[in-house]
């Protein structure tokens, strides 16, 4: 997998790079070191012909080893665990990651069909915190969710209608629940919830950006 | 001005409206009848040459009326006003006016020199929320807070290293500040602030995307 950016570089796990691209105008004497010092694979390349492989790209791009999921068993006894009902963007998606790194969230469970996975996009969004959360990929979120359950984790999905996120008592696991950009939380997941949890409105368009929802609630529950 | 998409059609002051393109294969009838209804001049245009004027337009395109910034005078009573120093980012701007008018804050504050300021990205990316919430042009960013603190307003900047906004009392009166991406509050803004309040940041990135820091703020401080 490609990735770009100087940030994504100096979050990276060295173990995982295979080559790295660094255009002729580079001039980031720092990233040049540690390349240099940890003796990692580079090619001098034209930034033209770069900029055509990636966009925005900061004159470095990095060929990594094929992202790792983490499996559901990496779970410990975490406070708070997020799940991703469908999320679409990978922006969005990307935005959560950085939040979950800066709340101390370590794991985001995603399904693994119909919804973002971990891509350039994301990589890049997140700004390198993809390296110190772990990514959770399930085939169904329901048995997910029971497993969490058994646990000993309390289920609160975010969507229109339910208690305010501010007056809910949490419990001490706690598992949230964001849903798609477009469609909210899907009946199945709603029903598997214990509690549906909502950000109060009080303008007339009624909606947040998903990442904003997210970041309110993480930490508002984190409070 | 041109500005496009659904959302913002949806959300528009027709007062405003000079002429709309509509793409030859738009077929919303809910909207096609409001622009009827509301006697709106329309031309159906071929929807490759809508692409080129502006990507992404949803088959809609609208002419309006240069954007109208607010002036000081106009905040009244308000619990919660946002000021944004140098905020760069217009996704991010467009972002925090949506999370604005979620939230009930009715006013933000915006510098007229390098910085974000009303243009289509914004439009698009508030999804029309810019209709409810006044955005204030001031030539200097000092001289406001000067006149809000004498209207009663406490001024919190939120950076790095200042205290857990969690754990603050807030006074009556909020004028809350968000800086820029990359370099935070400016020297003078923190210096004429009365209370430095960050968001605690477990990880090891230490940083948050602004939007999402400023509806971290503005849900914390409005519980």
């Amino acid at each position: 997998m490609r990735v770009c950016g100087k940030n994504v570089f100096n979050e990276l796990d060295y173990k995982s790079v295979r080559k790295i691209l660094i255009a002729d105008n580079f001039k980031d004497k720092n990233i040049i070191n540690k390349i240099k010092e940890n003796k990692l694979k580079y090619i001098i390349t034209d930034s033209k012909i770069m900029d055509k492989m990636m966009p925005h790209n900061q004159g470095i791009i990095i060929d990594i080893d094929d992202f790792e999921y983490a499996s559901l068993d990496s779970i410990g006894d975490e406070s708070l665990v997020l799940m991703l009902d469908h999320l679409e963007d990978p922006h969005n998606f990307g935005a959560i990651i950085r939040t979950c790194e800066a709340a101390g969230v370590k794991s985001i469970i995603i399904p693994k069909d119909r919804g973002v996975i971990v891509n350039e996009t994301v990589m890049k969004t997140s700004s390198g915190a993809l390296n110190h959360v772990n990514i959770i990929m399930v085939t169904n979120l329901v048995n997910a969710i029971n497993k969490l359950k058994s646990q000993g984790y309390f289920v609160y999905a975010a969507d229109m209608d339910g208690d305010d996120y501010r007056h809910v008592d949490y419990a001490n696991k706690v598992l949230l629940i964001i849903g798609n950009e477009g469609n909210g939380i899907s009946k199945i997941i709603s029903n598997n919830s214990d509690e549906i949890v909502s950000i109060p409105m009080r303008g007339t368009i009624n909606s947040l950006n998903a990442s904003v929802a997210a970041a309110i609630l993480i930490y508002g529950i984190g409070e």
